[in-house]
């Protein structure tokens, strides 16, 4: 042992202790300064694990990290392009999140049917969300001189802390809808434990100048960016933030005039006026895409945690990296939203099944009924007609490969429609630009597209015409088929019809269908030319050489002399096209892919005692087209086709008894060797698969 | 101010010098312990930043990030299904990931054509790539009786050490092929920072009770797994790693017989035997999906860095959370790798290009054959047929939503075939599992898939021809197209006439094509047939009331008594379906869609002097279905045609020069009004396009 003197001791010591106060008392100062030094408070995150201290970080970290922490976010939301943003958003924030989700949406009626329908469809475990009704809180902004392209929409974010109960989250991210989230948003929810007690707003600095100008509100050096907000509710209620805010407004709108940037005018005159409401986020958690941003500066040496979009550009800006951010947004665009409803069971205790080794013969049909169907309403702006008395819309639905058929039935229906189309995410971004390059589609606006996203093996056709049908706004629909060409203002004579006959209940009006027999052979537009390409053979009742029973009731050599409306019989696998109410009743979803889709429903109409009565001056003409084939169909037909069989047994029993009839349960025609070999011929072995129609196809 | 005694000083000093020299050294001290307590020591990483101390972990951190730290990652990849996972693991480390990596592939001649295809065509900033041959190193492994399901692909991971020189890395990550990283790879290339001099493999612990079983191989405690393995190079070299591993080997061998799990039994066993070799690195890399995993204890708290599908089972695996893994997985093997492409300028100068406002009329298809078309070589099993006798390879190339036609090819062609598909990486996916699940396809292993990953609006078919062609392992092609069904035999009859006539230097067999022209018309396969339905008018020469040039030449009316092959003249626009030596001229890249495409081919076996001869017994008929379109091109059509006909100019132009020929630049049939009535007719207004044929295809 040695001795060694006191300042040996005692001058180490002392620089112990001043390393150790830095370290841990820095943090804390640094922050309540940072509200006199904007630009330099940004630089203090960093979610990398350090060198050498890694076992600090984990054990500090790991009391604090709560994957059941419930994370509140708010946004205002409204329109069908928000719509889109707000879907891209959601996937990115699931797929790097874990947390339960509560989201508080200030919307109005319109988009709440719209996201709520998205929601539910989308089913995500651990997502809540809370709707409130904009229109009831515009007028508390609405006085506000604004010029900014948001509208009112930015506007509204300053009311979230009146409209948020305490009771429901002291805590609220605000997020505007042109985010893509690239980390795990319970990170930035984290930081609200870092505010002090006078902390309220927790925001990102502006990566533009534009508050260094001339002529704009007053902000704290280059200002805030308000497209992320860290809300502390219970520090703003106690100051009472609603007046504070309309206060400094009422004030700023006096001496600079209107504001340009909306509630960011508003928030960075407020936090210049009060900074110690101010607790700075950390460059990463809105980096700021605009065409001029200097958004470098931040994520040159730390990760982007959140990509904003300001710019009334979006996607499109013109920067520096825009083609790399450009493909992260895309990137999620395109992500199948489907694969994000899989979550670790942190906060429940339930386990995936395990599908069983032992299957069911027939369970991948009713496993497909349990299927949620993801689905976007209006994935385009949609404005009804004028009214027309006795409107009547065109529904149909269709895949991707048949987008392009939609130009033809626009140009020649001029009356409401109703698409739904069945894509998958990366289609659905696809069939959005293909809508607003085609110029007859832009500018139609009385027509609606809803979104069902591709889940499963099979096409599924009646889920599709179901959500057309229930989201039409006439009285009447023509339940119709994307690959017939009407005849010449089959539209107007429609209504017309309808007209003269008062009203169509229990009353279901046939547009016969014909198909064209010949390759080049000419679609007719009037009935003349029609009969006479009949005569020749080179059109033909559709169907009529290979699957009689489907249109042969509508009684075709009647129908070529008639000049008046007749009734037919209904019989067994009649699927005609028809005008009803739109209140029919919706077609039975369990009949998917092809088979006995739009016999089944005609039948539910002859169990109800519709009577069916074809129109003698109108026509619609399937265009030559191949099969379209789902590929997974392929697979295990001869099991589809009994289990097939099963599902039109029970779905006739289920008729019999509701409307107590005695529908027979066997079809004869159904698998017969004639249509078998009739089938099989008409492509020589080629197996196809008929989605539109309902006649026997064979595959062995 | 006041005094105090002395104890009051030291005693608190004495603690914050112990807090201070706990928070330092702890962590180096607790990775020594670790060898003896598996299974606590990876609870010790956490990459969250903590609560209060984050501008620790950014100084910290800051100073050890650099993002131009070049990665260096050893793999072991041969097989097309390892190609497969290869490319998926890929796009998930490329997704988080901002560093150069520097990837070591340890493989034989055929994979390294096409991880070297993909990896250039991919052509991913910042990614380099050495490979070595297996083939030299295999002998050193194969003396190891193992019975893993991995061969001796595990093994081979035992000789990187060996194999990588020193001058280019003294660290590397050796990592499975079944991985799918979740996480920025760099925070696992830090770890080495921490490795003491001692330490030289950093590995996981194993996620299941193995290694706690009777009759393993012996292993510290619950052993490791060696799918991710830090490999500190220097270290292992100075210890004589080589002789180390086999010594121990042999010796294990003796006394407890076969290795079970290879290279991961032999690493266990050398760590046991020296413990300070080891550097336990946290579960989180390493995240076990085998069936009885155990891996929830590792997940439950800390966030998953890398998936490890430790099963033979791979994705299939059952277990707790499989549905979320699976799901991960998913959404990578359809993630666009394309979007991969653009990185952050860190580690260079370069900005993206901001794309011009005032585009050149023809960029569109300027910029179109700057595209690099990622693409992955034999995506299933190929076995060259037997060697046959002037053998001939059936070529074609498809887009996805044609794979259903591709049986009725492979059954009426037992010859080599190579299909080039045209598909996104969600549509690979699919398409995979169709051929799969298709009796006909399975068994087949002389058909050659070959992906090429949609890029762009056009359908580049020349590109996607030539791969097609350059993958041949044949002497002759039949350079053909997907919608034809070949006559009888037609593959056994052309090895004869290639046989028969000595070689095809300079020469082009014509088989005639075919097309059904009424609905339901029957495919005729022999000539006796066919000549009846040409009589009756139920079958015509291909396009011959549309595009009557492109096969006129073949001379038709010749060819119904012919019993000879017969020589036919060249013309303008012709485009007949060939049978040629496989070391033909390569299609031009740059018709891309329609128009000009095997025009543009044929010009040039004219302009080479080809002798073209056409055979009286074989023929080809295209099934009747519905033009293909890609949306994208339906806009600018007009712009299309100026640009198309520039192009055949150029085209012309260089042909003239090359083979001193006179071609006239003007095709005047090209734009003939003729030929637009036609076309228009045809569908009544329809656009439509035609990838498969030149015919023009009018669209206002």
């Amino acid at each position: 042992m040695y001795k060694f003197s006191r300042q040996w001791v005692i001058f180490p010591l002392l620089i112990t202790i001043a390393l150790f106060l830095f370290i841990n008392i820095f943090p804390r100062f640094y922050t309540a300064q940072s509200v006199r030094s904007p630009g330099k408070a940004k630089e203090n995150v960093h979610n990398e694990f350090p060198k050498n201290d890694f076992s600090i970080v984990r054990k500090i970290s790991s009391n604090t990290d709560d994957p059941c922490d419930t994370i509140h976010i708010g946004m205002v939301c409204s329109g069908y392009k928000a719509h889109l943003y707000f879907h891209t958003l959601l996937k990115s924030l699931f797929f790097y999140g874990v947390n339960p989700i509560h989201l508080h949406i200030l919307t109005n009626k319109m988009s709440e049917g719209i996201l709520g329908t998205l929601l539910r469809t989308w089913n995500v475990p651990q997502v809540n969300v809370t709707f409130y009704d904009m229109t009831k809180y515009t007028h508390e902004v609405r006085w506000i001189p604004n010029v900014h392209y948001s509208g009112i929409h930015g506007l509204l974010k300053l009311l979230f802390p009146k409209i948020i109960s305490l009771n429901e989250t002291d805590k609220l991210l605000v997020l505007d809808t042109d985010l893509i989230i690239v980390s795990d948003i319970y990170e930035l929810w984290k930081l609200f434990s870092m505010f002090n007690e006078k902390q309220a707003v927790g925001i990102v600095e502006n990566q533009s100048n534009y508050y260094l100008g001339s002529n704009v509100w007053p902000a704290i050096g280059r200002g805030f960016n308000s497209g992320v907000l860290l809300y502390k509710l219970s520090v703003l209620r106690n100051i009472n933030w609603s007046r504070l805010w309309m206060s400094i407004t009422k004030q700023n709108v006096l001496m600079y005039g209107t504001t340009h940037l909306a509630d960011q005018d508003i928030i960075n005159s407020l936090l210049k006026e009060h900074p110690d409401l101010l607790f700075e986020v950390p460059c990463v958690w809105n980096t700021q895409l605009s065409d001029h941003t200097m958004s470098y500066e931040c994520y040159k040496d730390k990760k982007v945690k959140i990509i904003h979009w300001n710019s009334p550009k979006k996607y499109k800006v013109e920067n520096k990296d825009g083609d790399y951010f450009r493909n992260i947004a895309t990137g999620f665009q395109e992500y199948n939203g489907n694969l994000l409803r899989k979550k670790l069971h942190f906060c429940d205790s339930s386990t995936d099944e395990i599908e069983s080794q032992t299957e069911e013969v027939c369970s991948e049909f009713h496993n497909f009924s349990k299927i949620s169907w993801r689905t976007i309403l209006y994935i385009r702006e949609y404005k009804d007609s004028l009214f027309v008395e006795n409107d009547v819309t065109f529904v149909a639905q269709l895949s991707y490969d048949r987008l392009q058929t939609i130009e033809d039935v626009v140009k020649s229906w001029p009356g409401p429609i109703s698409f739904t189309l069945y894509v998958s995410d990366y289609e659905l971004a696809k069939a959005i630009s293909f809508i607003s390059s085609s110029e007859i589609l832009q500018e139609r606006l009385n027509v609606a597209y809803h979104a069902v996203f591709k889940d499963g093996d099979y096409y599924p056709i009646n889920t599709l015409r179901n959500i057309g049908l229930k989201n039409v706004h006439t009285p009447y629909v023509f339940l119709a088929d994307i690959d017939f060409l009407p005849s010449k203002n089959l539209y107007e004579i429609l209504c017309k019809y309808i007209t003269s006959m008062g009203s169509l209940k229990k009353k279901a009006l046939i547009v016969p269908a014909f198909e064209i027999a010949k390759y080049g052979g000419q679609i007719p537009s009037e009935k003349k030319q029609l009969l006479s390409e009949l005569d020749d053979k080179s059109v033909i009742p559709f169907l009529s050489n290979i699957w009689a029973p489907g249109h042969s009731p509508t009684d075709y050599d009647n129908w070529k002399t008639s000049s008046e409306p007749y009734k037919v019989k209904w019989a067994v696998d009649y699927e005609p096209y028809i005008v009803v109410r739109s209140d029919v009743v919706a077609y039975d979803e369990r009949f998917v892919g092809f088979g006995w889709n739009k016999v089944s429903h005609i039948m539910e109409l002859e169990a109800q005692n519709y009577q069916f009565i074809v129109l003698p001056d109108v026509f619609i003409v399937h265009k030559p087209h191949t099969p379209s084939y789902d590929i997974g169909r392929f697979r295990n037909s001869a099991t589809y086709r009994l289990c097939l069989h099963i599902l039109k047994e029970d779905f006739i029993k289920k008729l019999n008894k509701e409307y107590n009839r005695s529908f027979a349960y066997m079809n004869v025609t159904m698998n017969s060797p004639t249509f078998r070999r009739r089938k099989r011929n008409f492509y020589q072995g080629q197996t196809t698969v008929e989605t539109n129609t309902d006649y026997p196809v064979i595959m062995e």
